[in-house]
């Protein structure tokens, strides 16, 4: 394993390179995640925060674009000192003056109070988001990134429960609802710490989600959030969800299916629309400037979104032309938006009747 | 508002007493508090930590006592000098050496290890409890007390959902429902910072409660505890109540009236009947003694205690003798044990109807 010198963005990066990047990795960097600090750059150039902190940096990779390409003040942090000095060679390399700590995570969010906070752990981010909230003061940034999409997502419910504190689910919209359980977390967390939030950006990509928010003390946004907090039912018979509070659960579905529980989750919004534009500003590259305009859209349905397969498996059907059903829906006078979770994605507030009878009207 | 010295058990406090003590008030110093403190010296004694943390001193009424008391090694931090200051006067006082901290609780706790660490705010303890975990080592041991029983009780359940994550519920066993929602909170926090939890005292008085719990990183430790933090369903007609996970939820009591949700809160036990014992064995008060008997015995049976009033009013009949009850249910072969909640309450496996037809047919 020898030191090789990479450029992201406008970045040049001494790393480690393994094919299989594992926990056991001398310093940790995962080519796989340029996307996701691509991502992370922009946010930073659309809310333009002062003074940021790579809590878990391994070789530095976020912080110094942060540092370099956002024009932030950065702090990095990582437990391992073979890190620290990589994270420092990097610093020259690219001739960003960055400040550099050799503590335990939750040690070195002690230290300071910061206005963006990056939690990029090798798994769940879950025992370290009160500690970030903590080192905000009372209004900031943080950037939350989970990997163990397999508990989000309903594969091993038990993992978020004891994780998550949700009842996760298997569904055809799992990614949706994992987004969702974590952005429940995380509000439930800011209200723990005093803070009200705003969910700026979020995505899910190959097998890890980010989200970005914004966190402020204000009174009327802890109320509104709370509300927000939910669960969410889900009939697997005729593929009907609903979100519901727990005073409001019914045992079955109006087709007579049984409801199956998911949650707390967040049922607001998980991005806002000026934030994915302002980014999208400074953004050259089209698989990125796609992913944010498609988030920015979603936000104007929070029903979860439909799987197009999963309805043609359910009217035994072959499954027509995402865009025929874009069409038919919009003629019937409903609102029709693609997500950037599925490609056979798409939302819709229509009726499940009326979508059903849509869909199946359609002649490919 | 002068100073004036009291003695607590073998402490003398020098304090700023006032009639009505406010968060305004220059140091804080309860003396409706003293039998709580009373409850954590013994504690102390019986499990015999070394490095104590008292995080939020005001005078040092419950570290110096510690200190005095139970000879441990006691660490007292305050946000407000002044408070440091009475905190060393306290200490000089008692002829005890401890070490005083002037720093914000959350920012203390980031300082050093210690194996006891007691939370006493002035409201809610949710915020602190994050980082009160993260300040033990592998094992270790928290107190924790709230103030906000009208919040977990049930009376203003937003407010517990906001801070506690969880529905409450105004039954005529609120102090109970209470408890297991301030336990399953954490239980929780406790998973999210990768510890496993004993709970092994707890108990409800006057107007706050106090849970002392010990706290390993033990995987099949966390494994069992996921699996004590569920709901509870409540029916006001009959007033049948069962704990139910989230899955298993029925809208209906058997009886046809609606069930109502509390919860996630804590079914399993709240104390261990051992550590009653032990801390029993270092007092000599009557009433202590007898609530450490109390909250022992009460183990025995996980679910909630009945209120015999609450069943009298519900038979429209007067209620019969406690001791009467106890005869009857024991002669038809069920548990019966009295409770610390509530001086008409007691705690029985018996179903619902066999304990409504005991009870109707006891003659006073």
């Amino acid at each position: 394993m020898g030191k090789k010198i990479v450029l992201e963005g406008e970045t040049q990066l001494k790393t480690h390179v393994r094919e299989v990047p594992t926990k056991k990795d001398d310093v940790f960097y995962n080519p796989h995640m340029r996307f996701a600090r691509d991502i992370t750059v922009l946010f930073a150039q659309a809310v333009e925060p002062v003074n940021a902190f790579d809590v878990l940096a391994g070789s530095g990779a976020r912080g110094i674009r942060l540092a370099k390409e956002a024009g932030l003040k950065v702090t990095l942090n990582d437990a391992n000192p073979r890190a620290c000095e990589l994270i420092c060679e990097n610093a020259k390399l690219n001739e960003v003056e960055v400040k550099i700590l050799n503590l335990k995570a939750r040690k070195a969010l002690s230290e300071g109070k910061y206005d963006y906070i990056d939690l990029d752990p090798f798994g769940p981010p879950t025992g370290f988001v009160d500690a970030a909230f903590m080192a905000l003061d009372n209004r900031g940034y943080i950037g939350v990134c989970a990997t163990d999409t397999s508990a989000l997502c309903g594969s091993y419910p038990k993992a978020c429960r004891r994780k998550y504190g949700a009842k996760s689910l298997r569904t055809e919209y799992y990614g949706e609802l994992g987004l969702r359980i974590l952005c429940g977390f995380l509000a439930h967390a800011a209200l723990r710490q005093g803070f009200g939030v705003d969910f700026l950006f979020s995505h899910v990509t190959r097998h890890y989600m980010r989200v970005y928010l914004k966190a402020l003390k204000k009174p009327s946004k802890k109320t509104r959030n709370l509300g927000e907090i939910v669960f969410l039912q889900h009939c697997f018979k005729c593929l009907r969800r609903n979100y519901r509070k727990l005073g409001e659960l019914k045992p079955k579905c109006v087709c007579g299916g049984e409801n199956t529980l998911c949650g707390p989750l967040w049922r607001g919004d998980i991005a806002d629309k000026k934030t994915c534009q302002r980014m999208r500003g400074f953004s050259g590259d089209l698989k990125t400037r796609d992913l944010l305009s498609l988030v920015g859209d979603e936000q104007r349905i929070s029903l979860p979104h439909y799987d197009l397969h999963k309805i043609s498996e359910l009217k035994k059907t072959s499954p027509p032309k995402l865009s025929l059903v874009e069409e038919a829906l919009k003629q019937a006078g409903y609102p029709y938006t693609r997500c950037h979770f599925n490609p056979h994605g798409f939302k819709t507030n229509a009726p499940l009747g009326k979508l059903l009878e849509v869909v199946g009207q359609i002649r490919n």
